[in-house]
This record gives C-alpha cells, sequence and structure tokens, in this order.
C-alpha cells in the first residue's frame, strides 16, 4: 500500500489516536465514593480555599492543550479545525510517547485572534501549559504573546519555537566543526513565517548580529517601501543594519549560514557558491528542501540539515517540545522563558559528544532516548534558576523520571 | 482514615484522576511517518473535502466534552472553574469506565452564559457531544437550548436530564407495584432547580398533568406574583392548573407521588400522612434526604427512593449518561432528543422483571453491568427511529459492544 492507503488506514482503524482513560478504576460503590460523590467534594473545597492546590489534586500538573484554529496545518494552509485534528492528536501522542505528558486538542473553529485568546484564557484552568500549533502568521505572534502576558502558565507556540530550537542547536554543533563563533557569522534566512522570525530571534540571543531575513520581496530592512507588516518590522530593527536591499541571490553572498524555512528549490547551487568557506545549510521546507544536501555539499557547503528523516541532521521538532513542557511542568512554571528555549537547546546539541560530531551527525535523531530527559532537566533548572518555578525539583530526578516515561525506541 | 483523607489521598496519588493516551504507537521513523508528518496530511486533506468523515478518521467519534463553569458543583455552589475539575475529571472517568466513552473536561473560568455558549461552540469540532455539568440554573437553561440549536452534536445537561431519566424511570417501576397509571397520578416536585424542572417536562411527556411544582416561596403557579422568572412561568404553563397556591405542606394533600430536589428535612411525616394511599417518594437531597425512607414508610410510603447509596433505590445519574452518550455517539447522533431520553427510562426500568419488582427494587443498582449496554442500545434505535443518527447501526450490536466496553463490576 502506499503512504496515503496506510495512513488513512491507520487513522480509521481505531477512529483515530487519542482515548481518554481513567487513572484510578471505578468498579464499585466504594470506588465510586471516592472518584466521585460525596469524596470529590473534599479536593473541589481544598482547590477553592488554595488555588495552588490545583496542581496536586488534578489533571493539570502534567495536561497541556494542543491549541490550534486551523488556519495554517502542514503546509495545507487555512483548513480548518475539524480538519486539523489529525495533526493535533498527532501531537498529543508524540508528547506522551517522548515525554509522558498528557495533552488534548483544542480546535477552534475561527480565524480571529480575539476569539482564540479568549478562548484560551477561558479554558486554561485545566492545563499545566499551551502548545500553539498551526496557527498562520502573523496572528500567531499576537496570540502567543497576549496570552503569554495574561496567564500565568507556559504558552508556547511550536511552529516557532521548537523549530528555532532544534535549528540553533543543530547550527551551534555544526559551527564547531567549521571552528566558528556566534559573533562572527553572518547568517541570511529564508522565510518570514513563525519559524523564520523565531530562529533570528533566538539567534540574537546568542549574540549573532549579522542577520539578514528574506521574503518572496527579497531581503528585509527597516523602512522597506513594500510588503512589510509590524513583525517583520520588529525583525528589521535588530537586522540588516546595513539595510541592504535586493535579491537572496545578492544579499548571501559572504553568508556562512544559510537558513531556509521557505519553499522547495529557493536556494540554488549557484547562491551556495558565493557564500563563504565552509557554509552550513539547513534547508528546512518539506517535504522538499530548498536544496538537497548533495547539491549543497557539491557547491561547497560543509554542514547541511533539512527537515526530512531520509537524510541527515533532521530538524525534527519532537527533539524540543516534549522535553521542554515536561520539564516546564515538573517545576509547574509559569512561562517558557529565553532561558529555558536556551537550556533546552545546549542540551539538545551537548547530546552529541565532540568526538561524535561530523558534518552529518550534528543534530541527534528524533527518536535518541536521550534527548527528551535531558531537554526536561535543562529546562526545569532554567526555570528555577528565573524564577518561573513554582516549586523545586531535582533536574537529575526529572531527567530519571522523564527516561521511565519515555516510550519510544527500546 | 476518614473518606476525607481517603479521597484527598487518592486524587493526589497520581495527580488527579485523567490521562490522555495514544491508541497508536508511536516507536520508530515508520510509525512518525503514518501518525505525523507526512502521512498524518492525508487524513487532514480527506476531512477538509468530506467533513463527515472527521468521524471517521478522529477522535471526535468517540469525544465527549464535559463542561463546566464551576457555578453549581455537587453542593457546594460556584467554585469556579478550577475548583470544579476533580468533578469534571470524576465525570470523564464514569463515561469511560461505564460504556467505554473518552470524555474530557473543560471548564470555564466564566459566569457569563454568553461566553459559556461561545467558547463551546468554537471548540465543538473536536467532540462527537457535549455534557454539560453543575453550570447554574436559570443560566443552564439558556446555555443548553441555544447549544442545542446551534451545535450540529448531542447536548445534554446530565444534572437535568440524567436526573430526570432515572428518577422517572423509578417512578415507572413504582407506579406498577401500586398499580397506578401516568394518568391519573396527582405529583408535586419540591424544588425548582435544573433536575426539578427537567423531571417536569420528562413527565408532562409521559402524560401526567396533574403536577404542582414548589420553590421556597410554595406552590409555582401561573402569574405568582413573586419569585418567578422565565423558566419557572414555563412550568406554570403546563403544571398546576387550577393555580393552587400555598405551602408543600398545603398541596402535598392527596398526590401520589412526591419528588424531592430541595433540601434535607423538607418532606415530614405529617405531611406524607396527608398524601394518598400507597404513595411514592423520592427524596434526592444529597447528602441528607428530604426523608428518610424509615420515617417516610413509617407514615404510610409505599416505595422511597433517595440519592443515597446506603438505602434502596439509588436514583444515580451514571445510569443514565454513560450509555445515553455511548448510543448517541454509535449512530453520530445530531441531538439527544425527547424520544431518546424517553428510550433511556424504558431500558433502564425494564431492566428488573416484573418478577423481581418490590418496593425496595425499583431502580438497578448503578454497578449492573447490563445498564449501560441495554440504555445505549434503546437510545441509538430511538435516534435512528427519529432522524436525527448520521448513520444506521444495529441496535443489539451497540448493545454488545457496549457489554465489552463496560469495566465495572466483575
Amino acid at each position: 500500500m502506499s503512504l496515503r492507503e496506510d495512513a488513512l488506514k491507520m487513522h480509521q482503524e481505531k477512529q483515530g489516536k487519542l482515548e481518554v482513560n481513567a487513572k484510578v478504576e471505578v468498579k464499585n460503590a466504594k470506588d465510586l465514593s471516592l472518584a466521585y460523590s460525596p469524596g470529590v467534594a473534599e479536593p473541589c473545597k481544598v482547590i477553592h480555599e488554595e488555588p495552588e492546590t490545583v496542581y496536586d489534586y488534578t489533571m493539570k500538573g502534567n495536561m497541556v492543550g494542543v491549541v490550534t484554529n486551523g488556519t495554517a496545518v502542514l503546509g495545507l494552509g487555512n483548513i480548518g479545525a475539524a480538519a486539523s485534528l489529525p495533526v493535533m492528536e498527532g501531537k498529543a501522542i508524540l508528547f506522551k510517547s517522548f515525554a509522558g505528558v498528557d495533552a488534548f486538542p483544542i480546535a477552534l473553529d475561527t480565524t480571529d485572534p480575539d476569539k482564540v485568546v479568549e478562548t484560551v484564557k477561558l479554558l486554561a484552568s485545566g492545563f499545566g501549559g499551551i502548545n500553539l500549533e498551526d496557527i498562520a502568521a502573523p496572528q500567531c505572534f499576537e496570540i502567543e504573546e497576549r496570552l503569554k502576558q495574561q496567564l500565568d502558565i507556559p504558552v508556547f507556540h511550536d511552529d516557532q519555537h521548537g523549530t528555532a530550537i532544534v535549528t540553533v542547536a543543530g547550527l551551534l554543533n555544526a559551527l564547531k566543526i567549521v571552528n566558528k563563533e556566534w559573533k562572527d557569522i553572518k547568517v541570511v534566512l529564508n522565510g518570514a513565517g513563525a519559524a523564520g522570525i523565531a530562529i533570528t530571534k533566538l539567534l540574537y540571543s546568542y549574540g549573532v548580529t549579522n542577520m539578514i531575513m528574506c521574503d518572496t520581496k527579497g531581503a528585509i530592512y527597516a523602512g522597506r517601501p513594500e510588503g512589510m507588516n509590524k513583525v517583520k518590522e520588529s525583525v528589521a530593527a535588530y537586522t540588516n543594519v546595513n539595510k541592504e536591499a535586493g535579491s537572496l541571490a545578492d544579499v548571501i553572498k559572504d553568508a556562512d549560514v544559510f537558513i531556509g524555512v521557505s519553499v522547495a528549490g529557493a536556494l540554488t547551487s549557484e547562491m551556495v557558491a558565493t557564500m563563504s568557506k565552509d557554509a552550513i545549510i539547513f534547508a528546512m521546507a518539506n517535504p522538499v528542501p530548498e536544496i538537497t544536501p548533495d547539491e549543497a555539499k557539491s557547491a561547497g557547503a560543509a554542514v547541511v540539515g533539512t527537515g526530512r528523516s531520509d537524510f541527515p541532521n533532521q530538524v525534527n521538532n519532537v527533539l524540543a517540545f516534549p522535553g521542554i513542557f515536561r520539564g516546564a511542568l515538573d517545576v509547574r512554571a509559569t512561562d517558557i522563558n529565553e532561558e529555558m528555549k536556551q537550556a533546552a537547546v545546549g542540551a539538545i546539541a551537548d547530546l552529541i559528544m565532540e568526538s561524535e560530531l561530523n558534518p552529518d551527525y550534528v543534530i541527534p535523531s528524533p527518536f535518541d532516548p536521550r534527548v527528551a530527559p535531558a531537554v526536561a532537566a535543562a529546562v526545569a533548572k532554567a526555570a528555577m534558576e528565573t524564577n518561573v518555578a513554582r516549586i523545586t525539583v531535582d533536574p537529575q530526578q526529572v531527567q530519571d523520571k522523564t527516561a521511565e516515561l519515555t516510550s519510544i525506541g527500546g
């Protein structure tokens, strides 16, 4: 059978991929009197009196809401809430399989950012964190920003930050191979969507100042007369300081790093040939990258990553989000802040020892069972150090527990 | 340990009672390519083209949203969304344990009915049905009514209809014992909350016309000068046709049936003594009934039911909602209508054979594993007969499948 037939069959066989189960048995009147009436009134009363105990007595502390409005589902565009459900269920089972995080899809039938924000605020009580998913840019930025301000639980737009974290982790290792430093490199990004913007921000936090982002109209710079919006203006404020105009082919000259979150074929061999020696290329257009690894290497690239599992150095968000939320939940975090994202970058990159590092191995495999535990521990530690943790835990215990909860591999 | 300590310990041990699990494994790249990218795009595309297939490829067809705003939680009142979570999780595990229905709590942090309606509409895509729970009267009536009109999936306020269905099932059997008919009986209900109103409506659909409902101000009648609202006026339109005024003690004279959904001690032995011969009493105030079974019987009552598990004839909603939603989901129903509720009444009542019927056994045990399968089959059949079913199924298969899914007893 084809992938299409296999995938449809798998989704139909059990009517989707997700189920809700009881962690406690209800077989008789005694069970019922504890799990339901009258015993259930006791935790209700305690939570009403001491709101923080909701983490002790309910599902909240291990539950993430996977929230979408179906406006940017995979590469399929705005297919709506119902049609997004297979992806959201898929995301939820990855949370569980990789890091023991319970996650539940909330697919909202609206394209209005105000309604998304309002709805998530109203239903946030039952969740220890919110993972935003497949929401179109630029609305996704506003939605995330407002929710982060208004909620006391972590809000994380995975299409932005998950991709950014894994890309930067790969780049961190690639730089070791080519022996270059963050502060010295010139980075050109192609694609001004959610992922591109987030990668730019994260690179900036690592001290990269020589960056140019391109969209379909070419290099973005402050005050560009056309095709700008609030978000691109904010990127322009800290990138492309010389206000270079021109096409991707123009600005990529002498770049050390190309990061593509755009479309198939956007990067040519000719362009790669104009880059610096030992160029690093992350070509993450899906399913067909901006340039194939073979072409890129033939044109002189030293390290190449893509979004695909059949090439080396796959940038796969699953390396980040399960461990990040695991760590955030374990300290009952109020936020996932920049320090926690950087901790995740470091944890992912450091899993590959210097002796193992090579151009085809700068990013761990998505199914390396060490990843989520390492990320969770690093994120929990960073949360405690930056005072967004409600409780104190031992990072080693977080790591060990996550390793037990991981059901991949093995 | 006390019930309080046991209940708190049980809720804390596993951080709540509910978890979300994968129905399919994700252990390696092959699994990932089917359950997630790129394979997951296939069901997304099909659903986008043919919206009804969302039932085939996603969790929707077996998933109920347990929606509350925490305004009337158990007897605790308006304790808010977060503090309601233990009850909502409890409800969800009853759905699963009794009838294999996946259910997930949605606790909304608002007392505004408009916001509840709007929010549920926005998130309904992922659910095959909505169970409203612990929402205060009279807002609960408006919320249910509007959602029923606007959604194409069943909406069911269990505090109303679950209680009504089980009460009427018990009454149906009690009438057999005392050899009285629906059309001849006089019913007095005490308590004009969600359950009381729903019981009145359901009794009316069985042909009971001689009914008087009382609230804290006494008998309700059309145009009563004080303490009325829209909902009570609508009840007054088909009850108390002689516009009798007075207290419960006044109007209960010669009644055949008393139904209490009010407060402890509301019914006295003296009042019971003024009722008809072979009076039937359902005294469902929790945890202490309007009158104890012993008192009621001493005063001449023939059949007595309560809400308590330590007395005979327990009116427990768990006899109704799991099977009702099981049946509704199995035919992908667009509604739970009056005929489906009556089918549930009949199925519950008929489980007790005439030869087994006696004053202490007019309602099956909550843990009788035959109940949910029988209810599910009857409800599915009624849905098909009244054209609210999207698909046709064999009721016997619904019954057999539900019996397999039930994990209580045994």
